[in-house]
C-alpha cells in the first residue's frame, strides 16, 4: 500500500502512527502543498518512522510519479479541495484534513469529483477516535441515554503565535470550520439526525493580532426530530492552561445525559451516576488504510466527512451574513 | 415591616429563610394566587418561623386590610403580572417570583405600572446569591478573565411529576421562561452587556407526557460587543442523578476562563489553573428587605428583573416562531 503524503500542515501525526502500525503500509512520495515552502518537515517526519520517501517539489508530481494507494491531504486549509480534487481525478484514494473544503465552490467541486471516480475517502477528524469520544459514543449508540434530544459540544484552544496566513480568512476558512469541525460533527455522529438549519455568530474581537482570525463563535443547529446542538469554538484558552484543547460534549436523551469532559465520560441514567471506563486508543489513519484494503470500516465515512464539511461552511455563512441558513 | 404573601407556588423558601433572619421583618398577612386553592401552605409555612400571619381568601382583600410594606408574589406563572400590577397600583414593593410575566401583554402593562409608581421591585433570580454563582461573577467583575466573550450557560432539571397547569403552556409561560430565566439572566449579569437578538428552539419531545411543557430547549443570545451567550435548558435530568439541577456557567474572556459546575467554581488566567473558595451565602429576601429600609441594594434590581424577563419572552417568541428576534 503506497502512501502519498501532500502537505506538511495540520495531523500528518495520524498519517505517522498509521503507518508506523500498518507493516502494510509505506510511505512512497512526499510534496508541500500549493502554498507551502518545500517537503522537508514531511521527509524527516517520514524518516523518524523509518521510512524513506521521494520528496517533490510539486504534489502533481509525485502524484504522477509515486501512483499512490492513497493520498494523505494536510496542506494550507484553503487548497484541501483543490489538491483532492487533483488526487480523485488521477484515482487515488484520499485521507483528507478537515474541513475538506474552505468555500461552497471548492466543496461542490470536490463533491462532483468524488461522486464521479471509484475512491474512498475520509478525514482527520481524529476527535472520532479519542477514546473519551468513542466511549460516549459507541454508549450513545447502544441506547444508554435514550433517543438523543440536546447536545452541546465546546471546542476551546490555546491561541499562542499562529502563521500569518491563519490571519487571512480566505487561506484560513475561517475558526468555526477549523476548529469547530470535531465538535459541528459529533452533533449528527451522535445523534444519528440530519441538520435542518443553523444559525451562528462569531467576532475576531479578543484575537490577540491575528487578523481575520475569528477568537469566539457560538453555533446553534437545529436537527431533523426537533434534536437541537449548540457548539462553543473559542482561542481563548490561557497559554498556562493545563492542555491546549478543551473539549467537551454533553447530550441529554430521553432517559439519561452523557458527559465527556477532561478526557473523562460521566454517565447519568436510571441506575445513577458514574464515571465509564474508556474504549482502547484505536489508529484513525490505520483503520482507513484496512478500509481500502476492504478489510473493515473506518469510523468516517465519505458522507460524513462531506456532511461535517458542508455543516461548517453553512454555519460560517450564517456567521457571516448574521441570518438563519437553511441546509 | 410588614410582609405579606401572595400564593404557594415557587420559591417562597426565600422569603421565609429571609424574614427568619430579619427581626424588623414580619409575615403579616397571606393569601392564594388567582388560581390556587387557599392559603394553607403558606400559614404553615410562616407558623414553622414562629409568624403568626392573617389568611385571606382574595390577595386583593389582603393588600387591602394588610397594607403590607412589601408583597411577596410566588403563584401560578401566568398570574405573577396581573398580581404584581394590583400591589404596585396600590403602593407596596415588591418581590416577585420570575419571570415577572409570561406574555409581552401583561410584560407591559407591568412595566407600565412600575414606571408609574414609586416603589421598589425585585425578584427570585435566587441563582445569583448562589455562593459558588456569586463567587464566579464578583471575579469575573473584578477583572480576572477580562473581557467577556463567549458565555454557555445550562439549567437541567429532574422532570418528575409537575401539576396538571405546569402542561398547559399558557398557564405555565414554557421552559425557557421558567427553567432557562436564570441562565438567561447570568448572560447580562457576568456581561454587563445589553442583549441585541436572539435565536431560540425549544421541543416537547420526551416530556413523559406532560402535554405542552417543554423538555428541552437552546437560546443563542446576540449581544453588545460581538458578545455571544448561549443557553441550554432541559428536563431531562435522570430522577436517579444525585441533585435535581445540574446548573453551569463557562465565561471565556479575553484573559481568561471561569467555569461554574457542580458547586465548584474554576478559574483557568494567567497563573494556571485554581478552584476558588466560595463566598458566604447570603440571604436574596434579607437584601431586598435592607434595600427597601433603604440600608443596602439588592443583588437583582428592577431593571434586572425586567431586563430578563424580556429576554426569556423574546427567547420563547423566537422558539415559537422559528425566526431571529431582533431586542
Amino acid at each position: 500500500m503506497k502512501i502519498g503524503m501532500v502537505g506538511s500542515t495540520g495531523h500528518n501525526g495520524y498519517v505517522f502512527s498509521g503507518v508506523a502500525a500498518s507493516p502494510e503500509a509505506s510511505i512512497a512520495g512526499v510534496a508541500p502543498g500549493p502554498a507551502e515552502d518545500g517537503p522537508e518537515r514531511l521527509v524527516s517526519g517520514a524518516n523518524r518512522i523509518d521510512q524513506s520517501p521521494k520528496a517533490f517539489g510539486d504534489y502533481r508530481e509525485m502524484l504522477d510519479a509515486v501512483k499512490p494507494d492513497i493520498v494523505t491531504i494536510a496542506c494550507h486549509y484553503a487548497d484541501h479541495a483543490q489538491v483532492g480534487i487533483e488526487a480523485i481525478k488521477r484515482g487515488h484514494h484520499v485521507f483528507m484534513e478537515k474541513p475538506l473544503a474552505t468555500t461552497m465552490e471548492g466543496f461542490n467541486a470536490l463533491r462532483a469529483a468524488f461522486d464521479a471516480a471509484d475512491v474512498q475517502l475520509s478525514c482527520m477528524l481524529g476527535l472520532r477516535y479519542d477514546p473519551a469520544f468513542m466511549t460516549a459514543w459507541r454508549a450513545v449508540q447502544h441506547g444508554a441515554i435514550g433517543d438523543v434530544r440536546l447536545m452541546t459540544a465546546q471546542k476551546s484552544y490555546k491561541l499562542g503565535r499562529r502563521p500569518e496566513w491563519n490571519h487571512d480568512r480566505d487561506r484560513f476558512g475561517g475558526t468555526i470550520p477549523w476548529v469547530g469541525s470535531h465538535a459541528i460533527d459529533w452533533l449528527h455522529w451522535f445523534s444519528g439526525a440530519a441538520f435542518e438549519r443553523v444559525y451562528a455568530a462569531h467576532s475576531t474581537y479578543a484575537n490577540d493580532d491575528h487578523g481575520g482570525l475569528e477568537a469566539s463563535a457560538l453555533c446553534h443547529f437545529t436537527m431533523t426530530g426537533e434534536v437541537f446542538g449548540g457548539v462553543n469554538i473559542d482561542y481563548l484558552r490561557p497559554a498556562k492552561a493545563p492542555s491546549h484543547g478543551d473539549d467537551r460534549i454533553r447530550v441529554a436523551g430521553a432517559d439519561g445525559v452523557i458527559d465527556v469532559s477532561g478526557g473523562r465520560v460521566e454517565l447519568i441514567d436510571g441506575s445513577g451516576v458514574r464515571e465509564m471506563p474508556l474504549e482502547p486508543k484505536r489508529e484513525i489513519f490505520g483503520e482507513f488504510i484496512d478500509q481500502v484494503a476492504g478489510m473493515s470500516m473506518s469510523l468516517i465515512s465519505a458522507e460524513d466527512a462531506f456532511t461535517t464539511t458542508h455543516a461548517c461552511l453553512l454555519a460560517r455563512q450564517s456567521a457571516d451574513e448574521g441570518r438563519i441558513v437553511q441546509f
